[in-house]
């Protein structure tokens, strides 16, 4: 029975890939590496090398390996879109050789917005269990995803340069010697939340210049203060617009338990659910559809 | 008498100086160079070369040229703060040679803010028969300042680091390869700005990187875009809070006109004035109320 052959799943994004080998929708193996698709210039022969490691099955990717940077640019399948869209419009390098399309998705107020290999995770935390038909999604990181799931699959979703933004002040703002501390939730991340609710980025952020000058800041508290006020101006944003009640976290626990107690404080709940089971539920799912 | 003695006032920021010989309020010369404070060590020898080029009169500074990167560091006088807080706690270096001190702002949230060298100009707006003294006041720049004037002078302001964050989008962020061209008033501003206006600057900064995924917005406008974005976002806070009518705005044609262009479309209304012709009138006041 075909359902039961094992393929080849590849998380494959900008600087990282993770490659599982998936038999009845249980992980028979799966290896990590940076081989992220900026590195790469011949996916013909990593393809080949994977296979060679893990047998020779059909390969379902997902992720910036399909964008222009990848091994071939597919085009967004336009959200509203679940599972059944994505999987009848893969993209096909040969028949044992497929991409799973980005989704992208235009506001009524004309903001646009895209991901590549967030919509397997995101629309297999449903397909795993972990979330209900219609939930809030947010996935942390350098570009925080924020997606509705609902009878459609992906309703809409947003992303926010949160993480990026963060890098930057770190490295390039007049902050950068404030910064260089660890964050930690904690009072310090908490007070950040409550000044980024105030949806005032640009002033919040003098703020902590203003606030070490008159020694209100410590050097020690301002990286916890400012990623607070960043996260708290990306979920208070969130919030306002969407009455978000619970939200469904998907990150590792360091940056999962800074959204989590931002989104505590702002009055909302939040659980936290694990990235790698999402992803390897939905491209099963996908997977599934594609036979 | 004394009122009638020259004098050399020097506005002196991080990274330009601008020498003033003032008598009678009136400017009988004036020169602009770059010796910006971070560049300069021998501050005494930088004096007594002005004094050499201008006449041997009193100097009064403002600006940069106070703080831990200047001459020597003068605390800041808290807001609300105005003429005569500023000429009574002048910093003397010696006698004839003496730095306005900076003014500091704490928000009831808790929220700092300082500034070196904008108090002389927002105050003398007020001083030069520019603006009532009831008036809100918006100085554009790398570290866009608002000031609230009434009757006890500046009564409180926020700084808005909406050019800094401009720039290291333009040079760090993935926006950079979009974000080449020049920035003007027009079509692109304008829907910058009713982006900006939701005040969710993460997330409408990562959607002109998808814009340009979904061929939505063409390189040419980008940079105007994202420009009316941040300077959108600032206004719309700025006019949230504080139900701004009429700002002033202390600036260049160039940034002015952007300020003014986002004011208006967010149902404000504003008039450009001189910095140059407020800073005369502000230092001059101060020269006044020190005799």
């Amino acid at each position: 029975m075909a359902m039961s052959e094992p393929f080849l799943a590849i998380d494959w994004g900008t600087t990282n890939r993770r490659v599982y080998l998936i038999e009845n929708g249980m992980v028979r193996h799966t290896e990590r590496d940076d081989a992220g698709a900026a590195k790469i210039s011949d996916f013909e022969r990593e393809i080949a090398a994977i296979r060679q490691r893990h047998g020779d099955y059909p390969v379902l990717m997902a992720g910036m390996v399909g964008s222009s940077i990848g091994w071939q640019e597919t085009p967004y399948v336009p959200a509203p879109a679940g599972m059944k869209e994505l999987a009848s419009t893969l993209h096909y390098i040969d028949e044992r050789t497929a991409i799973v399309p980005g989704m992208s998705w235009q506001a009524p107020d004309g903001r646009c917005d895209v991901m590549r290999g967030e919509e397997v995770q995101l629309l297999g935390a449903h397909a795993a269990g972990l979330v209900p038909e219609e939930a809030v999604l947010c996935q942390p990181g350098t570009h925080c995803k924020w997606a509705w799931l609902g009878g459609n699959g992906v309703e809409r979703f947003v992303t926010a340069m949160t993480g990026e933004l963060f890098a930057m002040l770190r490295q390039h703002s007049l902050l950068r010697p404030q910064l260089g501390g660890d964050v930690a939730d904690g009072d310090a991340f908490r007070a950040g939340v409550a000044q980024g609710q105030h949806r005032d980025l640009a002033a919040s952020l003098f703020g902590i210049r203003a606030a070490a000058m008159l020694d209100a800041l410590s050097d020690a508290d301002a990286a916890s203060y400012a990623s607070g006020v960043l996260i708290g101006a990306d979920v208070a944003n969130r919030m306002e617009h969407d009455k978000v009640g619970r939200v469904y976290i998907l990150a590792d626990v360091y940056l999962g338990t800074l959204y989590a107690s931002a989104i505590a404080a702002l009055g909302g709940d939040s659980v936290l659910i694990d990235s790698h089971e999402t992803f390897v539920a939905g491209i099963s799912t996908i997977r599934e559809l594609q036979e």
